[in-house]
């Protein structure tokens, strides 16, 4: 049996457990070590550390510190490596932890980080998914079932100083052109709520003052929210601290391309992960990495019948944008949004299957001055009915009696 | 034997040919007419009209007038179609010209056009490719070898008066707020090159003044260049004006997400499109679509085995924007460039096959402030040598003595 | 463009095409000649040299002289190659002749060859199937269209004397066990219809008396009926004779595994073949080839929902066979009959649907005493409604009103 | 969390768990019941109830007693299903019992059951899979590590009084063509072995004097050892006796088309099945079914880069058969296992690895007379080094020196 290196004990607050962590930096200490061609098990908190409950309230939703975030746990330390070898990680499996096999999905308030569509979906909502094995379903959102295609939505190893010194410059660069933004251009570091593992006192205050947050996927990989990390693929990280100091979190049960609800995926209760490392020596260099490059694993859902939505980059009051892939995407979102309302959806449970279910986000045209072109591909098979485009005209299959939870600001 | 309703004769100049115009008008006479439930050929000029040569140089890339793109085929009217209906449109299969089994991909110069990585490849370069059945390859870029997905670049329908008035009133607006740019924001309509169909005299001046340039991608669909409409798809457009008026051209042999080299895709020197008609009443409203929306046809090339690339959005100088996709996809794809250039391929072919080859470009993040994250597929089966990571590094299989041409400004 | 070295007039019979045979024999002449690296295009008549027509009844399949068929185009000669090679054959292409964009599909009387299940289906019937582009249809059954993956049922290369006597001398030995059985245990050797290319006179009548018929598959391969040799494909054959002498025909333009119906696939009334030559010196014995062995192509169809049916080996009678996956086999395709019955569908329609569309037949249990275990793999997204079980059973769409033409003894 | 309502002590001898059986007969007793609609899950004993070690010696394979397999875990009562049901079967995931993370590989010796290329290979021999998540690899199969498809090998409904006594009927009567054949055409019953659940004393000794033994798949399926019933999939099972009676065992980490080692696929030394049931009522008549028929999952390992092996049914000393797929199949198989002793397997492993890996097996040609078709479908992906044919042929990348365990008779 594979050793479980790091275990979680949902019952426990994340932040007692010193083999997680919810910030990058440098010093944090190891939480265990592995030497390259291990294989072990790492268990997961979800990405809140169990702040949103299953229930029908999306009340937790709303009052969410987003300070809190992510619950990772790690590091591992990788005996040998060192800055600019390159970690090869296999996802060997992923699973939900025994006792919570479900997940939730979530829109934050706009005033509250918001999402991608908050304009149109300001106030926080929630649809719980149950896992039937490999196949996941909604209380909230009836007519739909799917395989799921767990990923972690945040994998990575910790950066060096100086890394950490140039993210920190260039996002409080950024928060600067517009500090009163609500919602923020991005996240300063926050010490109250830092958790740094090992770290105690002064040592641990230091570092909490200076350690990156960790929404944003960065150089190392980090949240990165691809939904093709899954099962059997494989990862190049870049090393920039000796061992590596590998971190992964906010598991996933699944996810359309972009996360797009922010709150998030279907993000797991919580989760494990089995995963066997080994080195490149010098891999950065030999490659010309900068960026984590990684091979998608066998096992993917193989939906294959899609109903492709267009969008282009002139946003709903008609502004036209020059070659804005967000804008265009969030157009073949709203695009495919309205279409599902004529099948029963409301426009929220539309928006949250977008976030869950395994659809694809493609950049399709990026150079045609002034529009931008994006497909959104949303697979026809999920649905438990006919959504195909006929003569006839779509039929309304529900009723709308049931609906996702809402808390109002 | 189907019926060729347009035919094309490339040793004619496309301007006199009556049945192709360059250009989106309401009132542009429809070539032909068919009825729903047809099935028809109509033959394509390249996008160019024949402006660019099975040759070795890319001066003729580099020398291109862009006011006369893109040549199409049509307006095709379709009886019984009116305003509010969905033409539904089955490409029931798309072939090169038999005399032309060729195509090509270029760079523009970053004054005449540019492309999405023009600050890199500033020059006009151009590789050409031979299709060898459902192969192709490319005499400037040894190593590759691939099957095509022929698609066109750009379908769709006849904008009404009111929607033309849009087109014009939303970029010529965009284009005033910085009217000097080098490339300039958007095309605004440009008379003396215009070919209008069977419009003469009067009639035509008025409708060339204002009519809307082919370039970008709009409401109606046109130049999408969405990869996956291909052989077998099926495409709901919507209808503005009476008889739906339907043109195509523009065709690819195949194409990478984004179409990123701008001039363009593998871009075929003369084709057809075999297609399909048929209308659903009122079809706009009763599904809610504003875009096309288009199921994929079931003959997309079986390449699964990728190496997938990472990009954010903080540029090559370091930086920082907010949630940008177009900075995260430029990155992911100057990461795979990097990373091509280690097995012996220039910088320049690089770009190239990831604009000519069926790579695939997903949203992986778009919500976690401030980075989004982007991530390029690239299928690994098209390499005729084995490109993935291993321990001992990257073999430099090409010497580099074979390169794409280039012509300095 | 490339060249047609063999070209069809459907108009001419194919007895006065010399670039035509219908019998396998080493000094059969070859019919062009080619170098590797060299590809090139053979136009090919359907398998029965045009005996079969595109209308409403089935004599013409009932009165057929199977001794005529199959009317391959070559023999083509490849410089350099020797016995003991490999040759390399990539299929680049496949089409129908413009001017026959039609096939069929039959079952011959059981007194005049049979098929799998003549049994239950002893008459000799006829479907035509018309090609729209990438998918077919026929007007003799309704409910179904799909996307064609066309391939030769028929190719390899000439024979040696070696080859020609084992072949001759097994096949005559097993019709000796039974030489009065109808039909026959396999077919021997006729002269008179025996069209042997360029051959004329005492030579052509020496090798006719012992040319091998074509309706077997071989070591050389021949007859193979395998759908999956499709677009793209790349094949290692066999060469015994200097030349290796290829030869191709038989083109379909869809087929289930196992060609159940024997006349045949859907055999397209006129076709061609682009492909690409190749040797492995050697490649015999450096691989340890008896048969041939390929790769297939990039372009299978993607029908991917499938309904699986389930044959043992006891057949409808109740008879106890010893692993007999013949009999599994064809349990499951009577299974899969009965079940298309239930929505509409004649056996007889079910039985050509069979044989016509992409089903998959699959060996699932070859040991378990006594009972082989056979799969038919029905792909669901052939159908135009939706044939997947319910709690509330099958619904009839089909009436009855249109069935297959069927002619009498 | 899921109820297990089976639960397995591999600790424990197989025949002393009550809800354990190794015969089918009506008459035994439910081991649970559950109603439509409910999910829960059995865990499973490996086929033999653990006579076969994680170990490095072939005397467990080669001592087998027959009579004992195969273990299986029901029966399950359903609420409410009759006769003429169809008993709806989801597969919602499987997965191997955590404490034993392996499964094993071997052929039977001739004299002892042998397996489907036993002439070749008519000694035990045994090889040992350990998982790594999704993922397996050999010690003593050296180059090869393939996704897992993880499925039942045997599945079904008890049978009636009737259908029993058909089924002995049929194979007794089989048996008694040749009674002293070795191995024998069929098992008849033994009681001295028999493990008849919950019953004991005269009613046990009874029923097990009649019980059918398991090794043959029949019409409630059984064991049909379909790798394609992986996780995922949906059943509809002939129902035959009050309550249906599903019982479930033989769990398979992969298998080629075929089980063609016999004892068997990997056979997985310990497993769960988590399920979920429904029923049709009337559904037998209603989709006139006579064998199970089943949708397949979403999630089949996704490799399709194939090489194909062709075989006829000529057997390796030249015997012709008359339309034989059985020989077909066996000769597409040698013709592999050549194939591989090219790249250093020795025939053995490369035995092993047709009955292992997910290999597909494919009924190509069935009616050509005198010659079956068959082919068998390689996964190139599942190997460590590239085995596709080239110019300058095989490279030989096992020295030999690891080889499978051999125990002689």
């Amino acid at each position: 049996m594979t050793q479980t290196l790091i275990k979680v004990d949902l019952k426990q607050p994340a932040t007692q457990n010193e083999q997680i962590h919810n910030r990058w930096h440098p010093d944090i200490p190891m939480a265990c070590w592995v030497s390259p061609g291990d294989d072990f098990v790492l268990e997961t908190y979800d990405w809140t550390g169990g702040a949103i409950g299953n229930n029908d309230s999306a009340d937790d939703v709303r009052d969410l510190d987003l300070t809190i975030v992510h619950y990772l746990s790690g590091p591992v330390g990788v005996k040998g490596a060192q800055p600019g070898d390159l970690l090869v990680v296999d996802l060997l499996d992923l699973g939900a932890k025994e006792e919570v096999p479900w997940g939730f999905n979530g829109f934050f308030a706009k005033k509250n980080g918001g999402g991608f569509l908050t304009d149109e979906f300001p106030m926080a909502q929630k649809s719980i998914w149950d896992f039937h094995g490999i196949y996941t379903t909604s209380r909230h959102i009836p007519g739909v079932r799917f395989a799921g295609q767990i990923h972690p939505g945040l994998i990575g190893c910790l950066p060096s100083h100086d890394l950490l010194k140039t993210w920190n410059k260039r996002e409080l660069g950024l928060i600067a052109t517009d500090p009163d933004r609500v919602p923020p251009l991005a996240n300063p570091p926050v010490s109250r709520t830092a958790h740094m593992g090992k770290m105690k006192g002064e040592a641990r205050d230091k570092a909490a003052a200076e350690a990156a947050r960790t929404v944003p996927p960065r150089e190392h990989g980090g949240n990165c929210d691809i939904k093709d990390l899954s099962k059997g693929s494989r990862i190049y990280f870049p090393v920039y601290v000796d061992g590596a100091g590998l971190s992964v979190g906010d598991l996933h049960f699944a996810q359309g391309d972009g996360e797009i609800t922010f709150c998030g995926a279907i993000e797991m209760a919580g989760g494990w992960v089995h995963m066997r490392v080994e080195l490149i020596k010098d891999g950065m260099s030999k490659y010309g990495i900068k960026n984590p490059v990684f091979k998608p694993g066998p096992l993917t859902p193989n939906y294959n019948d899609y109903l492709i939505f267009e969008g282009i980059s002139v946003d709903s009051d008609g502004k036209q944008y020059y070659l804005d892939a967000n804008v265009a995407y969030k157009q073949a979102c709203l695009n495919a949004i309205e279409y599902l309302k004529k099948f029963g959806f409301s426009g929220a449970q539309g928006y949250s299957i977008l976030g869950s279910a395994p659809v694809q986000g493609h950049f399709s045209g990026v150079v045609d001055i002034p529009n931008s072109c994006a497909t959104l591909w949303l697979p026809t098979q999920i649905f438990e009915f006919d959504i195909r485009p006929n003569a006839s005209g779509p039929v309304k299959y529900l009723d709308g009696s049931i609906n996702m939870p809402i808390s109002y600001d």
